[in-house]
């Protein structure tokens, strides 16, 4: 659609409050222009002209927004599931890394990143890449060619890694940190970079300095890792004596956002109370990753408690701690997974409704991006047409049980058309 | 294929032991009048004259054995999840039991759990219908026609139910349940009835005596549920003040199991050591049903602990408290529930890995058939064909592994065949 100015009609769902699913049947959904002006049950009349789509019985949601996920670690998905973060690393992630030095492989495994996720459920993502700046960029531009809006990372990683999968020194990975910014800038406009320590053993203070610098001359977003498993906050601890906390080290190098640039940081399972208080103070997005946590063992992420401090939660899919990039998914077990804490952990958090998870997913997750993630007059327009007739039921389902129903039972094949930005993709 | 006798080419995976996978690449699985006679890598002399197929490069594993599972709770899978057991008892599953009081609404509902389950990765299951005879014998004539070999109950329940799907009497119940077993076994070969008493909230003390007489008079199998969930245990000590444990109230009734029959009991999320011991003893089977218990909020049940004592552990969907029948997803849930329990419970008992749960899921859920459940010589011939070409990925990937990946990544569409005693179905 070239002026992306057109109506879609159908069954309606978004969020605009955390516990509140909004839901219109039979309505009608404007894009102008990209812009989203709202939804209506009759046209009005300065749009009666606009190009009708009729998606009938079908539910059109949002987007969902992955904030965190790993684009080298998707060929691996689903394997090698028995180990915990480190070791997990060194045995499946690290080798495989290491192989996209080699634009040829990265070529291959990222056409195939690319596809899927271009078939999937997510409208935009935040992605690690590695620390090839080369490959790096060959992602974003297979990206860019989907129609998504991504930020890519290129990682930087100069201690405590594999040597062969290491950069040469602090001063290299800037050096290469600014190059991939440059070129990404100049290529791509949907496919923007982002800053990407991989996490903070594998950092060193000189290089977090000098990407602080990079952070504040491009005014640009960030996204690393924070408190996923325990052994991993305990080597933390040994690395940073001077801090008494895992987020102040990122925090001393201004990584936990500003009013300039904002930061993701990945799963905050074990952050104390005065951590939570900081992300809150900060306005860090926590992306909440409930099927990696679960597959490498590293635990529940207490994301009640984290929504009452105030704190950002969006959720991610983490591929390949997780196993699948369905967001849809990852709503249901953001709930499961809750479900479980306030079962199993501390019974005064209680656990989260799928309406809550889905707000998640779609109005805290857009809003990384700036006005997305809801249906509200403004903001930029994402959108999702899905078919759930192939699930046989005997039941006449309310289209609030149906998208529940979705996130249990449906895959991203339901889809029959994905628009990012008002351009179907 | 009339004669049942044949041989599959391929990839060929089973278990024997608890955490050891057999993996025999492009060999050759013979089955001769429905019964297996092993896996060879040359067809032995006296079955060169059988038909091969040649299943090239797909995956052959045993079929998968479902040992708890409700038929009338399948039309409502994935939804009304933000409710525990004796609320959503009340709220979602009662109201849509009674129902199937309507042989016809039965007739369109079973028809579709039929059908999908057919098409899953289920070999044989233990399924629980309604407290409707004529219609739990719809399901079993609807069951017989697809190929499956199940066990249905004709659900007892003649106090604490709602008014609209309660027994009125002990003895009725109990003389239905005679009625049922009658006609099911002088119609159906492949489908045997089981005995079914809800759990021990909705079957009084007279009733569970009869059914007791019942299950001496027929030697007939039983399955029931204990101990999912806090509430319902609570509520068991209070009607039975007579005993200590709830498992001793089905043992009083001799429902654990004897050498005469098997039994089932479903959950078992928090039996006790003294209860465990006595599961042991009496040979029950306990059907661990991973993803229900995390959706009903009901806990993680102690696997590891269970097969410590000795228990045997099988797994279950136990749909619509699961919202999927798929038993492979089931294997990555019992593991992924069991790294929970370990992570936030108690780390004395160590995670499940893929190949015990797959080992729960086919050599133990078959051994409640007899001898079933891995590619041994004498046991009936079940098998599963899987493509899972449609999983993409660069990488180069043992068999084991691409087992291990089709429980987080596979569905039921990656079935190319499926054999149950010898029946290609």
């Amino acid at each position: 659609m070239k002026n992306k100015s057109f109506i879609l009609k159908g069954n309606i769902i978004f969020s605009k409050k955390l516990d509140e699913l909004l839901v219109k049947e039979n309505a009608y959904l404007i894009c102008e222009k990209g812009i989203c002006k709202g939804v209506f049950e009759i046209i009005p009349e300065k749009y009666v002209n606009m190009p009708v789509v009729d998606c009938k019985e079908k539910l059109i949601i949002p987007g969902l927004y992955d904030l965190h996920l790993h684009a080298p670690q998707y060929v691996f998905r689903g394997l090698g599931m028995d180990l915990e973060l480190l070791e997990w690393l060194n045995t499946n992630t690290f080798p495989e890394e290491a192989k996209y030095k080699d634009v040829e492989y990265a070529d291959k495994a990222y056409s195939i990143f690319a596809h899927d996720l271009k078939n999937s459920f997510t409208a935009r993502a935040c992605i690690f890449a590695t620390c090839h700046t080369d490959s790096s960029l060959l992602l974003m531009e297979k990206l860019e060619k989907t129609g998504l809006i991504c930020k890519v990372g290129r990682v930087n990683m100069d201690r405590n890694s594999p040597d062969y999968l290491i950069e040469e020194s602090a001063e290299k990975s800037a050096f290469e940190t600014k190059r991939f910014i440059e070129l990404a800038l100049e290529r791509f406009t949907r496919t923007t970079p982002i800053i990407t320590p991989r996490f903070v053993p594998a950092c060193s203070d000189e290089l977090m300095e000098k990407l602080m610098g990079i952070i504040n001359e491009y005014e640009i977003d960030i996204q690393s890792h924070l408190s996923e498993n325990s052994e991993e906050i305990k080597w933390v601890k040994e690395l940073c004596p001077w801090t008494d906390s895992y987020a102040k080290v990122y925090d001393r190098f201004g990584m936990l956002g500003s009013d300039k640039y904002k930061s993701i940081m990945a799963h905050c399972v074990y952050c104390t109370d005065e951590e939570l208080k900081l992300l809150s103070k900060k306005g860090t997005y926590v992306a909440h990753s409930p099927q990696s946590n679960t597959n490498l063992s590293s635990g529940i992420a207490p994301v009640r408690k984290m929504l009452e401090f105030g704190v950002n939660v969006a959720l991610s899919s983490d591929v390949a701690g997780g196993h699948t990039i369905d967001m849809l998914h990852t709503c249901m077990e953001a709930v499961q997974v809750s479900k479980l804490y306030a079962r199993s952990v501390d019974f005064k958090y209680q656990a989260l409704s799928f309406a809550e998870a889905f707000y998640l997913a779609t109005v805290v997750g857009g809003s990384f991006f700036g006005k997305v993630g809801a249906f509200c007059d403004g903001y930029e327009f994402d959108a999702l047409v899905i078919d759930d007739s192939s699930i046989r039921s005997t039941l006449d389902l309310s289209c609030e049980k149906r998208l529940e129903r979705l996130a249990y039972l449906g895959n991203s094949d339901m889809i029959t058309s994905k628009y990012v930005a008002g351009s179907k993709i």
